[in-house]
């Protein structure tokens, strides 16, 4: 039987100067956040950017391992000098850094006679993990503990995320409504609040100030794991915004 | 005299729900990581997305503000229930939280006879902070020890940023030269290693795959900050390319 009440946390482990440096944009935290949520119940509670550096990727994955239920990493597992994530994750549980059998099976066969040691490279990972397949480029990412190693090309990642499935307990999948309206946060602030106040524990309200297509306005998102509680929070939203005379829009 | 060869390190401290359920990409990583460099010389070393609770911000507003010559959080310090980003910090701090006399003037100058509570509240933060001027919606970020608070909204963020400079001290800057070539990272990733180990902490460069417009290749940058290492190092690439007879590619 497959417990799905239980709250299910996860953190993020973006590995990749290239991310530090400004020169690439991370599209993978938006990307798994909506994707773990909405599929598995798994809710990111924190990410972390970090260098290409093996004490620190050791140091993080241990930290995190330690913290959350999983740990999803980004980055560092193809074939040149600056891909150390699964050298430093075997070190950080001590674990042999060795080639894995079904890994070199499914590089041989993918590569053939091009298969040379930068490649093969690609098939070393701690002693004992299990393989993430990868469809769109054959090299694999693996599960070692409670934390699963990931591409950091966000084409490849996407591809390889349905092979996670069979890892991850499941837990209870949170669900949102938004209300987007025609004002500014600080007329509906007080009684957003109250209502805050009201929910406590059971829903979280975020309030979000945008300007897009030349309109000036406020998302009010509303989260909660139970659909009752959520409702009941959101009707009492729209409530509010009738009684100040508030136009919601849609659309956005 | 203003010191520029030291490196001055940095950290991101993102804070807000909205990025971490996947609802709002993060823009402000590549953008702070980017102005810093090239403005300042300031490189950033680490970044974390972390959600809107008190004891969670508290505690990595302590862990990084040690760790890292400055700290630059983003998000949660506006008007409404959701926004405790300055209340955390000042927590974090043991500093009293309370109006800051500059900042009540500014926002009553800006909002005339609209000032109410909530707008009001955005004067609020650590005794004895400096205000970072905010030219595009009034609200100010401030500094207090080596921890800078800013807006969440891009736009408002980058109106922002050139008051930094007077708070920040300048580090040295990283140059960067890129070469894009048509070639898988297998077939130089040998080659790109032994020349990584004759630079060794000179000259960082990292490898990064693309498939854009129909075209696959590889991006080499070499990272710097000094020029002469950078420019030989980057010849030694080139010189490789040459002699494998790997085409290089402009305008990507």
């Amino acid at each position: 039987m497959v417990r799905k009440n239980k709250k299910k946390s996860c953190a993020i482990l973006i590995i990749g100067n290239e991310i530090l440096s400004g020169r690439t944009k991370d599209q993978n935290v938006s990307f798994l956040a909506s994707w773990l949520n909405s599929n598995l119940g798994i809710k990111i509670e924190e990410a972390r950017i970090i260098p290409d550096i093996e004490k620190i990727i050791v140091k993080n994955v241990l930290d995190l391992s330690k913290k959350f239920n999983y740990v999803l990493t980004t980055g560092g597992i193809g074939p040149t000098h600056d891909d150390i994530t699964s050298k430093s994750i075997s070190k950080a549980f001590k674990k042999k850094y060795s080639y894995n059998i079904e890994a070199l099976n499914i590089l041989n066969k993918y590569y053939g006679n091009q298969f040379n040691d930068p490649r093969k490279k690609m098939a070393k990972m701690p002693e004992g993990s299990k393989l993430i397949y990868n469809p769109s480029s054959a090299a694999p990412g693996f599960i070692i503990k409670n934390v699963i190693c990931l591409p950091g090309v966000p084409l490849i990642l996407k591809s390889m995320v349905h092979n996670l499935k069979k890892y991850l307990r499941p837990g209870a999948k949170i669900f949102s409504l938004s209300i987007n309206c025609q004002t500014v946060e600080s007329k509906i602030a007080k009684e957003l609040g109250i209502i805050q106040k009201k929910y406590k524990k059971f829903v979280e309200i975020g309030s979000y100030p945008f300007f897009r297509l030349g309109k000036i306005g406020v998302s009010v998102v509303v989260r909660s794991s139970k659909k009752s509680n959520l409702q009941s929070c959101h009707k009492d939203i729209i409530r509010i915004m009738k009684n100040k005379k508030i136009k919601t829009i849609r659309g956005i």
